[in-house]
């Protein structure tokens, strides 16, 4: 099993290339590709079934990264297998608008599944392909050939010359993960290896000298591969089109016997759904019950499996408060636990709520960074959960998320609001979106629909020659409607009330819907423990607390006439 | 070792308290109260020193729920000991204003050591109070008597009578911590014992009919502690107040022989810094070296001993990067491992950078809301990171912090901004503050001193007849420095420069600091891997990239005229 002169070849190669690159950058992380050549090597060249030609051929096996700082590694690898990925690419290494970023993102390379570099993110997306993949080969029926491996890398022997055979080994496990330990020597061939001096920092020009030298490689030269390594390289590449071309083959034949089953294949494959799905989002009307909001979420999942049959969802520990679960749910795990099975699309996982869904801040952000269509339902919404009491009521969560580019964060008023979210969540391709939902009921508002809700902002209360508009979103609606009432009475002021349940959506919108307000504040201030009505009277969330600022807000205008400022991405952590 | 007959009464009222209280607020945890009572009862009756007239004896042990759902459990405890918790708050759990709110508020409730709800964070407070207790009684010379322990349930045995032995055992161990694994049942007493609907619910009106009866309680009533209940409690009390008398008398002893000593521990205890300490801060002018604010940072810190002898700090593994380290930092160690002491203040722990410093949101929040003098060091601000790339590049991070509570944001564009943030920080007693640090040098500015840059924003380059402001902070004050002279040369418009290190600070200054002008927005874009030189570039943040959007501003502004908008916090997201 032990590896040949043109295998120690190819792992020097790729050693060199990243002292080489990190020292042209003067910047990057030399050690860790060093140290994990040689496993790097045997999964690409032994054990991985991929086509460079293709990279998005579905049936691939995936590589992760998790040590994304380890970059330089898989660009070396991409380079050589024949991606999309010049000499001249690993040249530009950590230069600005290149190929080959200083962390991988899926994005910007061909052939880089996960975009890694936080470091527990890449592992968790490995989970999630892991996942994808058991899922689908039970879900596609009577097409035995659907189905790949994951294999990440989260750290990565040099002297374990049975590399191979380990990963073939856990390879013939089925129905569950395998985990091999290696040992790696960070910066091998370096003077320095074994040191944290050759983890974040180029190597000296006098050690990659010797490193060069040590591996007969020319010191005189940088960025060299040797043809015979381009060969091997090639050579598995080939054996991976060949394979394509088989899966081809059979997925013709799949589709010529069982038609319907792969056109459902191919639809999932486009990342369409079910055509016509979108009519069972539920409606309401102005009559109907004021119902919670993330009850509302709940009735819409109940549409599932009909609607969203790809849709693979769950929560953490805290089914029965977050009501993620339709009631035909199956649960994701291993047929003998009894529990559910491979086709299960319910997962059960740790604790989060709104407050502490900022400890998911760094799952949702590489969410939105690779562009991936994940719905973040985040409950317990807004002071208005009441007794929990400040420790457990959001205050600048929303303002965190709506800063976050690539993101939509929805903060539905009523039950229209909430089917208009998870659709314009379901259809956007390449946009995460987050749905904060309330545990206290909500009333189904007047102008409300699906239609206009999906626009991001409209108008929930309308009126002629109106003295002010109320800007509001999520739970604060319904109370901003019941103001209007009020200020006409006390203070004989005209009032118009807009709804905004998405600004990123409503800001893609024409300006004929970007009425505008400038709100006077809202008090900075924690919540507070009480029946979710009193702590809104405390805040003044009221009628006639809204009724006060919207006369300080009439008043300031008087002041300041022929101005409608426009809303902007700024006034959203006010509303 | 077995419970006598009366503390199996105090430990049932503890349990019926719970009960009672969570089924008139209708709402909250009474199952983990109802489990956790006996070791709650053995922990206050036989373990813990305290002094329930006085709170705040700074000598006292320290009890810390980390499971803070379980309130109920400590607010029982307290109103039996005599703290300032009457029958009647208990009656109020969980309404508005009460001193009982939904999980425990260290501001709102005599006797909470910690703010507890959002799991994990009870724990990490406590190993800080442990961390607190083991340095001071190192620290405070010649003074045995100083030193006290911390109790922390993070979960809570109603079988296991020898607890109090288990306890006393573990507080013998010296120099590490103890943990001790109880199983409790959770609603103990309850038809539904040992089941999840007890966790979060309020028991049935039949169900605490029956735990009454069981437990020798009258059915019929409500709220109610036997008085020798009362006694025994009370009688633990006086003893924890003749402790603390005894170690006043003590402290006098000590403070005749070794003035000095209780003079500099007296200090220590108000809170303040020794006097004069301000004038080590570092000062700069404009024909200083460019520093990375980062290092500036370092430089401060370096000041240490001296001037902020209680300061304790550290960093997540990246010393060398995020640059928290004196030279002369000892760190908090056991003396046996040969690396430092108790009387150590620099402390190592795991990994964040800014991006990754959402991690952290919980804590942050946590020492917010429970008002705590805390600084968070966040280096590698901005798209100015450079190399590494969008992953590690904060966008959203700043719009998140300066939308909390309590909390001050500082990015400090020189050195003297950087002084004027840590003084500001270290003088704020009740607020934590996040001081975000450069990687790369930031030129010293021309009108920055400490005096301007404590008020949190000032002019740093004036003009007369201004056509526009630039309002910017920290590391791209300077390039709006620089974009005034292209403006003049360019557009013939003159510009004044004003830098806000600090939105929460320059809040609370007088109208005169409030200077305005509307930004026309940044591109709500992830950032990007190149030399941050190229980042900058890409992103127009250059003199020429400014100007550009000073023009749009100004064209803008001459279509409204006599207009000055107020600097908005809204604004904050956009800078």
């Amino acid at each position: 099993m032990g590896f040949t002169d043109v295998d120690r070849l190819a792992i020097n190669t790729i050693r060199i290339l990243a002292a080489d690159a990190t020292f042209k950058s003067n910047s990057g992380h030399p050690g860790a590709p060093m140290g994990m050549a040689p496993v790097a090597h045997v999964l690409f060249n032994k054990i991985l079934n991929f086509n460079p030609k293709n990279s998005s051929w579905i049936n691939r096996d995936r590589f992760v990264l998790s040590n994304g700082h380890a970059c330089m590694l898989q660009y070396a690898l991409l380079h050589l297998y024949g991606y999309k990925l010049s000499m001249d690419d690993i040249k530009a290494f950590r230069s600005i608008d290149s190929h080959t970023p200083g962390h991988p993102e899926s994005a910007d390379t061909d052939g880089v599944e996960v975009t890694t570099g936080p470091l527990g993110q890449g592992i968790a997306n490995a989970v999630g392909l892991a996942i994808a993949q058991h899922h689908a080969a039970d879900v596609v029926k009577r097409f035995e050939a659907y189905g790949w491996h994951v294999e990440t890398v989260a750290d990565g022997d040099n002297d374990l010359e049975s590399i191979e055979a380990a990963i073939k080994k856990c390879q013939a496990v089925k129905d569950k993960p395998s985990m091999i330990k290696l040992r790696t020597i960070i910066g091998f061939g370096s003077k320095q290896q074994g040191t944290h001096g050759v983890h974040g920092s180029p190597l000296k020009a006098d050690d990659i000298k010797q490193l060069k030298e040590k591996f007969g490689f020319d010191p005189e030269q940088s960025f060299v591969v040797p043809q015979e390594v381009y060969d091997i390289c090639h050579q598995r590449a080939s054996h991976g089109a060949a394979l394509e071309q088989e899966w081809n083959q059979l997925l013709e034949n799949y589709s010529k016997h069982y038609s319907s089953e792969a056109a459902d294949l191919k639809r999932r494959l486009t990342g369409e759904l079910p055509e016509g799905w979108e009519k069972n989002l539920p409606t309401y009307s102005p009559s109907d019950d004021a119902v919670a909001s993330r009850k509302l979420s709940e009735i819409v999942l109940q549409k599932d499996p009909r609607g969203y049959p790809e849709l693979v969802g769950g929560s953490a520990d805290l089914t029965g408060s977050n009501l993620t679960r339709w009631k035909e749910a199956v649960d994701f795990q291993a047929p003998a636990t009894g529990l559910g099975d491979w086709s299960g699309r319910y997962i059960r996982y740790g604790e989060l709520s709104l407050t502490s869904f900022s400890y998911a801040a760094g799952a949702i952000r590489l969410s939105a960074l690779s562009q991936q269509r994940v719905i973040w339902v985040a409950t317990h919404d807004s002071i208005g959960l009441g007794e929990d009491g400040p420790t457990h009521q959001p205050i600048e969560t929303l303002a965190h998320f709506r800063a976050l580019p690539n993101c939509m964060v929805w903060r539905p008023a009523d039950g229209n609001e909430t089917s208009a979210a998870y659709y314009v969540a379901l259809t956007s391709k390449n946009t995460p979106s987050i749905i904060a939902l309330s545990r206290q009921n909500l009333p189904q508002l007047e102008n409300s629909t699906i239609g206009h809700a999906i626009k991001g902002g409209y108008v929930v209360h309308d009126a002629e020659k109106a003295d002010i508009t109320l800007v509001s979103t999520g739970s604060e609606v319904g109370i901003c409607v019941d103001a209007v009432k009020y200020l006409k009475e006390k203070h004989n002021l005209t009032a118009r009330v807009v709804s905004i349940p998405c600004f990123e959506v409503f800001d893609a919108q024409s300006d004929e819907y970007r009425l505008s307000v400038l709100p006077d504040g809202i008090p900075s201030l924690f919540g507070a423990s009480g029946a979710y009505k009193d702590v809104y009277k405390k805040f003044e969330f009221t009628p006639e607390g809204i009724s006060k600022r919207a006369v300080a807000t009439v008043d300031f205008w008087k002041s300041v006439p022929n101005i409608r400022s426009p809303i902007n991405r700024a006034f959203k952590q006010l509303i």
